[in-house]
């Protein structure tokens, strides 16, 4: 019954799901509080008071048929321009209302546009580090993933093997900053060289290659570091924006799209982008979700970053004086850290163990490293330093 | 920029859309009382008030990072239960948790569905008339339409042609009862004959062929008629279900597949939708609205169906009465009329220098009819009848 392209895929399930039924069953035997899952990017930040408040608003004051009526595929308006205006605010930006586009969150934002602009046999690049679902996405349009093997250095892009990868198939590459799962976030000097790459084989393949930025990530920066706006280094660029972390709404499926004027055929686009969002179902965003959306920009909420921030200097400092070793995140809620041996897929066997689950570098393309997400509580984090302690130990590390 | 296979639905953008546009440029030319715009499935009648008492006892009772969280990509398990036990209580089924899987309504719903099943060149087989995006849908998965004529005498499926267009390929065959543009709804006896064909040619083919039943209208049914659960009837059966028109909430995107335990590789089928739903971006139906349904089905809410069937019972009369000709409306909120003339596209520009807004039949493969969407308030079809009349006076058609 099911088709041969879904097969493998049913196969082999994303282990990261794996890994949260696996959290299920050892909190069934050991109770939740003595189980530290750290394998999936559920946020447990709560969103802020101000969606609750703004849904409360909207139910009260807004038309049933207008709230969850059906509106232009694209969105509603005055939304579209509220996220544009805030745009501009804060990125000196010049972006209107046809240069958002409302959508099921960042994945079907990248869906939407990957349908909207790839032909059969075009290559995608991506920088490993990278979510595994990038790949699946290229497939669902015939596209071939092209993978760029990691910086270990700093994991920012390895730009040097970038230049050997692009091709005259190359339609589009991927970004993706604040990191999943590194936390690093780009750099603007990365940005700035990445771009004049980018221009560089445009001109010599003669050809537009897009830069999609996917951006879940972008409210999630700590100590001040800047996540540059990509569309202000490179023209051909689509960025994918998702409120899943900046609001917490991770199951509302609520984000956009920004398809700015200086993309080539930028309208043209937009509308193929409108219909692609129509014919792969979606239709439009969640219309309650929209509106909710317009409120809590106009009432400048924010999910509480010092939890985040708390968890990732405890846990980072915590994992440090174990002896293990990783790049300080400056965003996202993950750490990227070196397994202590090479086959990392053995060292989460054995974090099981100690009631830890981890994510192993291959599901990102890069073993040898295992990601831990820290969107916990706090108390899960602290929990969790004896376990990390006993495993360092015999691992033979030793305390920094 | 725009991809090949792209390109031609934006240059043939959506009909009904593009008369959306026309009703907003009209309505600002002659003002929105003297516009009858009945192109439009946007329903008018609000959603019950349980929808909104739903929101509320949620926000205030259940806990924010599970109301807005990441949930199984398949839905929250409480909600895919009470779906199944209200299925089971209704039409005396046997569904369970593994059975229901919430998509971003019905159309994602058949996007996963076919994403799930199709291998390029599948045939793909469609009653005229039909829902026009079923072509992309199915041209998403590189699938092949394959349209069996209308039957204009009673608009029920064409049984004989059927069986002649099917052939090795055949993969799936898309039913939609009440059906969209007709309003007709198939008969216990036509869904009998249908699947008796069905299962003759499973065997001829040795090949599974599914019955994908598209129902989003199935709780619009007027006096009494029944709409037959179709997997009772054939076992190889998916329903793609929307609450769109049930509960007005087309712009929400909520709705659900049934896969049920009958059809072959039932498990793995549901899996892989599941994945399916995943990859293609949407993760999984907006969370906070899956919650609303949950209570909704408890509290037993329904739309004001009383409304629809007062505008279907004026406008079927009113047309009547001024000699025009159509099947009168088992379900659904559309009425499809038969053109005076041939061309029923030129019949649809004189109406529209009445303000009246029809859509011609042969957006739905059916040309010499159109639709007209009475889901828009009394007042309108009352306000529509000279325009009607004085439409048919033009055409020398005689009231009866």
């Amino acid at each position: 019954m099911v088709s041969g392209k879904m097969k493998p895929l049913v196969e082999n399930n994303s282990v990261i799901r794996v890994m949260f039924e696996e959290g299920k069953r050892l909190s069934s035997i050991y109770g939740p509080e003595n189980v530290f899952d750290f394998s999936l990017g559920n946020p447990n930040v709560p969103a802020p008071d101000e969606v609750k408040e703004s849904i409360l608003e909207i139910i009260q004051e807004e038309d049933s048929a207008f709230i969850h009526g059906y509106m232009s595929n694209a969105g509603y308006e005055d939304v579209r321009e509220t996220i544009a205006h805030s745009l501009n605010e804060r990125f000196g930006t010049d972006f209107g209302v046809n240069n958002i586009l409302m959508t099921v969150g960042a994945a079907s934002g990248l869906n939407v546009i990957l349908k909207t602009i790839l032909e059969p046999g075009d290559e995608v690049i991506v920088f490993a580090p990278y979510f595994v679902e990038y790949g699946n996405y290229v497939a669902n349009y015939d596209g071939r993933l092209v993978t760029v093997s990691p910086n270990t250095v700093d994991f920012q892009p390895n730009l040097e093997e970038l230049k050997q990868k692009i091709t005259e198939k190359t339609k589009a590459v991927i970004i993706n900053t604040p990191n999943n799962p590194t936390g690093v976030v780009y750099s603007e000097d990365t940005l700035k060289k990445l771009a004049e790459i980018l221009e560089n084989k445009e001109k010599e393949f003669k050809r537009e290659i897009v830069l999609l930025s996917d951006e879940p990530y972008r409210e999630l920066a700590y100590d001040g570091v800047q996540v540059p706006y990509v569309t202000k280094y490179y023209k051909n660029t689509v960025v994918c924006y998702s409120y899943s972390k900046s609001l917490s709404l991770p199951g509302e499926r609520i984000g956009y799209l920004v398809i700015p004027n200086e993309l080539r055929d930028s309208q043209e686009t937009f509308t193929a982008a409108s219909i692609a969002n129509r014919v792969l179902g979606c239709v439009n965003a969640p219309s309650l979700m929209q509106r909710v959306i317009k409120r809590c920009i106009e009432k400048g909420a924010s999910v509480n970053l010092m939890a985040y921030d708390r968890n990732r200097n405890r846990l980072y400092e915590g994992l440090k004086e174990c002896g293990f070793s990783c790049i300080r995140p400056d965003g996202a809620f993950y750490l990227f850290v070196k397994s202590p041996v090479e086959d990392e897929k053995e060292f989460c066997s054995r974090a099981a163990k100690h009631n830890l689950l981890l994510v192993p570098g291959s599901s990102f393309a890069c073993p040898g490293y295992v990601r831990i997400a820290y969107c916990v509580s706090y108390e899960k984090i602290e929990g969790s330093m004896p376990a990390f302690r006993a495993l360092a130990e015999e691992y033979g590390l030793q305390p920094v």
